[in-house]
Parts: structure tokens; sequence; C-alpha cells
């Protein structure tokens, strides 16, 4: 199964032209996506996905095309072919003409693309990533920064000034200083005590379904989970350090800006979360939800 | 001539698709683009929306596709189809597969498109534009924010609620709360003595070509200009303000949040500096500039 897309009810492959060049999402990024991990052919937490990109509309003032996207969805996992992989749902305000102001009957546009294979291999979790600050702040006031819109370019220019250190991850801290989150993760440090701290949502991140998940799950573990404020300098005093996605699930997070967490390896605590993670991942697909 | 463009080579209609799901402006909204105005069948301040282009495609390090570019043009114009109209010219990092990081292959997505008639029409010059202040603020730290990138869902929103109040143009506060830019314009006060002030490139804004030149020709008649922060409160004691932008030319803004400024009625230098912008804007397409 090589590169294929559901595109309004059509499925295309990777080189075949789908999208008008009057396509607001390529116009103006003027729309949203959802990534989502298919384990053995199920979309996990499909529910939440839809729930945030049902609110990320709302926002936008784009209709949100429910129909659509669960015919979509029905057809592109109805094969079976896509087991281990990704769905990227995308949803824009759809085709227009020329200005910045939609007209009201632009109808939206939706796009549900699949790829196959285990997103990270087993020695990337072995290793850990490795992340730079990234240069330029996040505007934790901005009504996008919550949102997984099309917007996605600081993202890219994070990602890029990580690559180009020889770093996996770009860390954002917000206009006060605050460690935010990566460029597509969300981020977790470990202290002594069993207690784990993320940045909350007032740093100006976006609101992880895997972060969600993840903190409920170490909870249910007897780990003390705080959301609040995250400074540059916690990550000096931190045991271990982890970040979290549909795709990364727990990946451990080992080094800063050149500086080394703890020992410079991964700690105990992610791969712990990760398994209870893919235990619960599991259970869901069991269970079809 | 409908709505019409070139895109990597081809000429498609508006209803045609022509890029493919794996294009990363669609995305990510990985890319650039630039409004031109033609008249009399002629690109005004081609060289300089170029440049501008071409810098953007550096920060972004989009391998800039000059000679894509310039056959573009050719075919687009040689056709003399369009005489009075609008070119938008993007530029994306092109397709590729999964992730933020692109390969080193990419080849960048050139769309050209045209766009015939006169983008405003006498009576909005007589009426002048509205504005309210946009609720959240421009990220000034953000190496976007003096790029005109594919990134314009900020503006998309401010003008919805710009549209919302029932007024033309919505204005970004930055950071500091200082004035920095319309969704589409550049901003300029007048104050009596003949001294105009405009915000300078700190307040986080687009280095707006038309801006350069409205300033140009107004130093050149004799008026002080200004490139400082400018206030909120200053729209208050100013005499007359305007909008400017490649399409606008020199719009008049006769009231912001609902507060005339001054009359209420527009004043007499955006009409001089329009008719000047004019003059020049024929004289540069006369001499084939």
């Amino acid at each position: 199964m090589p590169a294929c897309a559901w595109v309004n009810g059509s499925f295309v492959s990777g080189d075949e032209p789908c999208l008008g060049f009057r396509e607001r999402g390529f116009l103006y990024g003027d729309g949203l996506f959802e990534t989502v991990r298919v384990y053995q052919g199920k979309p996990f937490a499909l529910k939440q996905h839809l729930a945030r990109l049902r609110e990320g509309c709302q926002v936008l003032k784009i209709p949100y095309p429910r129909e659509e996207i669960e015919k979509g969805l029905q057809e592109v996992l109805g094969s079976g072919e896509l087991q281990e992989g990704t769905l990227r749902i995308t949803v824009t305000r759809g085709e227009a003409g020329r200005g910045l102001l939609p007209s009201s009957d632009t109808k939206p546009t939706v796009v549900i693309s699949a790829h196959v294979g285990e997103p990270y291999s087993a020695e990337a979790y072995e290793r850990g990533f490795r992340a730079v600050t990234v240069s330029f702040p996040r505007n934790q006031f901005s009504p996008l920064v919550s949102l997984k819109s099309l917007n996605f370019l600081e993202n890219v220019l994070g990602r890029l000034e990580a690559a180009g250190c020889g770093a996996d991850e770009g860390i954002f801290l917000n206009l006060k200083g605050e460690v935010a989150e990566g460029t597509i993760s969300n981020l977790f440090l470990v202290f002594p005590g069993d207690l784990i701290v993320t940045p909350h949502l007032e740093s100006g991140i976006l609101p992880g379904i895997t972060r969600e998940i993840v903190i409920r799950l170490a909870r249910e573990r007897g780990f003390t989970v705080e959301e609040k404020a995250v400074f540059p300098e916690d990550f000096r005093r931190a045991q271990e350090a982890f970040l979290t996605n549909s795709l990364l699930e727990v990946m451990p997070l080992v080094a800063v800006d050149g500086r080394e967490i703890d020992s410079g390896k991964p700690g105990c605590v992610a791969p712990l979360l990760r398994k209870a993670y893919q235990g619960y991942v599991f259970q869901s697909v069991a269970a079809g939800e």
C-alpha cells in the first residue's frame, strides 16, 4: 500500500493531483489536522481526535464535516490494508475565491491519508531523543497555539533548527521563558519521589491526546503528576524526561541543548509508561473503542 | 478569463485538481506568497516582490525557484488577457513524505494564479475602511511575522472578527500593545504639521512594498514620515489614517473600533498619496520597470 489518500470522496495516490489552487488549506493554511495511530487495523483514540478536530472547527468557524469524515474513515480502513500505521485527517475551509474572507457557501475539504508502517524503530526508544531549544518563542496568546492547525511553519522551522544541530526534536519556550512543547510532542519531566511534571495548558501548548492518557496512566500507577509552569533550568534537576504524541507514544528525552539529562540514557519511567500506554492501546483496540 | 493558474509548468482552471495531498504548502503552510497588482498588462513592483520572496525562501531554506517563476510569469502574462488585475505567486517547499523534516531533494512548487479586475471599487475609496482591533496579539518575535508565509490563519481569524463587527479590516496589536498592522495592510496615521507616522518594522509587521513606496512618495511631497512605535490612543489624536497594500494602494481608514478618526470621513492626504502612487505606477509601467 503506497501513500494514498481519500480526498472529498475519491481515492488518490501520492502523485495524483487532487486539490485545486484555490484550496484555502494551501492558500492560507486555513484548516486543521489530526494524526491518528492505527494499531491492528483500528484507529486508536479516534473519538478524542475527532472531538478535538470538531472543537477546532468551531474556533475557526468551519462547519464540521462529520459525515464526510466518517465515510472517509470507513473507506480508508475498510480494505484492511492499513494494519500498523498512521492516518492523517485534514479538514480545511475548502476552495474559495480571492481574499481572506471566505464566502459562506464554501464547502470543507476532507483529506484522509494513510501511511503504512511503525513510525519509530525500537532502536530510537533505546537511544532516546536529543532536543534543542528553538531560537524563537511560542506565542501562548495566539488562538492557534491550542489548535492543530495547518499553520505549522513555526514547527517546521523549529524542526529544521533541531536537525541543523543533529537533534531529533526542537523545544519551544513561550514568551515568559517557560518550557512549552516540542515541535511535534508534549514534554514531561520526572523528579525524585515519583513526581512527574508537565507544562500546563496555559504554557501555550497543544492539548495532546497522548499527553492526557499518559497523565492518567501515570496517576493510576501511583505517580504524582503536576501540570504547571516548567522552566529550562528544571531539566538540570530532572532524573528523566520524555516526549509524547500519538506516534512517539512515550519517547525518552536524554539531552537538551547538548546537556544530558541525568545520565544521558533513557530512564525507567518512560519505558514503564510506554508499556502501560501500549497495554491500554491494545485493550481499547480489542474493545473496539 | 476565469480564475486560472500556472502550476509547475501547466495551466489549470480553478476547478481542476493540480496539487497532491503531500504538498507541504497544504500540509503545513510550508511556503510563501506574493500578491502583485497588474496594471495595463504589466506587473507593478515585480522586482521588489520577487526580492522579498527570495529572501523569504532563504529564511525557510527553500531553494528559490527563479527559473520556474520567470517562466510562469512570462506564460501567464504572455497571452495579454490579464490587463487589470492581480497575480498571486506562491512558492512552497513542494511535495514530500510524512513528517515535518523535508527530504533534501524536495522540489519547490510554483503556482502563479491570475485574477482579472480592479480589486476595489471607487465607492470603497470614497467611503473609506472601518477597522476593529483583533482580539489576540501579533507575536513580533516570530520569524514568520516579517514573511508573507502561507501561515495566514491568524490573518483569516482577524478578518473574520472584523467581518463579524461589520468592519472591513482587523488591526493587530503586538505583545507590547503597540499597533502593528492590518490583516492585509500596513497602517499610517496623519498628524498636524504634515506629519505621517507608521509602525516601525520592530512592531512585528510585514515590510510592505506599497508601504515603502508610499513612505518615499510622501517624503518627496514634503511630508515628514516617521517609522516608530504607534499606540492605540494615537488614533484619537490623528487627523486622518490610511491603509496600504499592493491592491488597496492607499485606502482611507475612517474608524477604529467604532470610534471615528477625526470627522469619520476620508481626509485629503490619503487621496493625494493615492494619486501620487498611481502616477508612479503608470510612470513605472510605461518605463517597463
